[in-house]
């Protein structure tokens, strides 16, 4: 029936947003006879049968996903690290759009180190980034945090409040790319 | 004077955003005497001298760079595209998503095709980007419009809606692929 379809469909893109994350206990509550069960359970089963970097059509897009977001992120990282070193001149404007900029990208690599992406394309991830994965994820949300805190404080226009933020950001770039990126 | 250093820098900044644009009248009326003057000039000139990609270490960077954001912004408008073709299951989130990620990115590419990056990288560029620049500037501002469109309509929660925003920008991306991108 429609409503079975659509229940699968669902319960298929929640795999594939997290392949860990299986909702059997939704899916086997709502299976009210044999036949809704067996269509649902089929379709859990392809759901986990998928990579979970199903969202991009092959892990070499994923890994070119990831490094251009990090290279983006990177660049605009490095025009308020110029700033807080004295290279560049401090501009209150530039400094508040470039922090903008690096907030909204931090959000975005992640997204591309799904299962199955450790090959497939000229990555420099090392293997931990999926066998410790609960830390290489720790790292990526201390990133995300320092640099919420660096966009505000670019947005204060003082230089001090921005060397400050700078520095604890650029530590936790440092951090995650010391464990889970060869050089 | 510490006034006059203060000047020179705004002065050079504004040229380094925009080598086109020299306000060489703000700098004169506001040159009350000689050293002033001199001072200010030989800065302005500083400013000229620059290569228009300075927010870049080097034409590579741009290059790289606007690849990078071009790609990322490819990526989610793929995935609108997959819904508005029936090749993704449509889900309303997740289309807002996207649209949200596409329209932050339609903003960045533009910075990384300045003066000078028509080489130094493994560009697709065509020389048009920079000897008809008016006609890829008008390009790039109908893309943006179209994508801002596009993430109203992927707020709306209506599939038709997202396919006509789907499509008109899509419009926008192969027009200025065609007449400014190598195949």
């Amino acid at each position: 029936s429609e409503g079975v379809k659509e229940q699968a469909a669902m319960l298929t893109r929640r795999l594939q947003k997290n392949s860990n994350w299986i909702t059997f206990r939704l899916a086997i509550t709502r299976s009210v006879n044999m036949k809704h069960l067996i269509v649902t359970v089929t379709l859990l089963l392809a759901g986990i049968s998928m990579p979970a970097y199903a969202q991009f059509a092959k892990a070499e897009d994923a890994i070119k996903y990831r490094q251009s977001a990090l290279f983006v992120m990177g660049q605009h990282f490095t025009r308020l690290a110029g700033m807080a070193q004295g290279k560049i001149p401090f501009d209150a404007k530039a400094a508040a759009d470039n922090a903008a900029v690096v907030e909204s990208m931090s959000k975005l690599p992640w997204a591309g180190f799904g299962e199955g992406t450790n090959q497939g394309g000229n990555t420099k991830a090392k293997p931990e980034v999926w066998s410790d994965n609960a830390k290489f994820k720790e790292a990526a949300d201390k990133m995300m945090a320092e640099v919420v805190k660096l966009n505000t404080a670019a947005k204060t226009g003082k230089l001090d409040d921005l060397k400050s933020a700078v520095s604890a950001t650029g530590g936790t770039c440092k951090n995650c790319h010391d464990n889970f990126r060869n050089k």
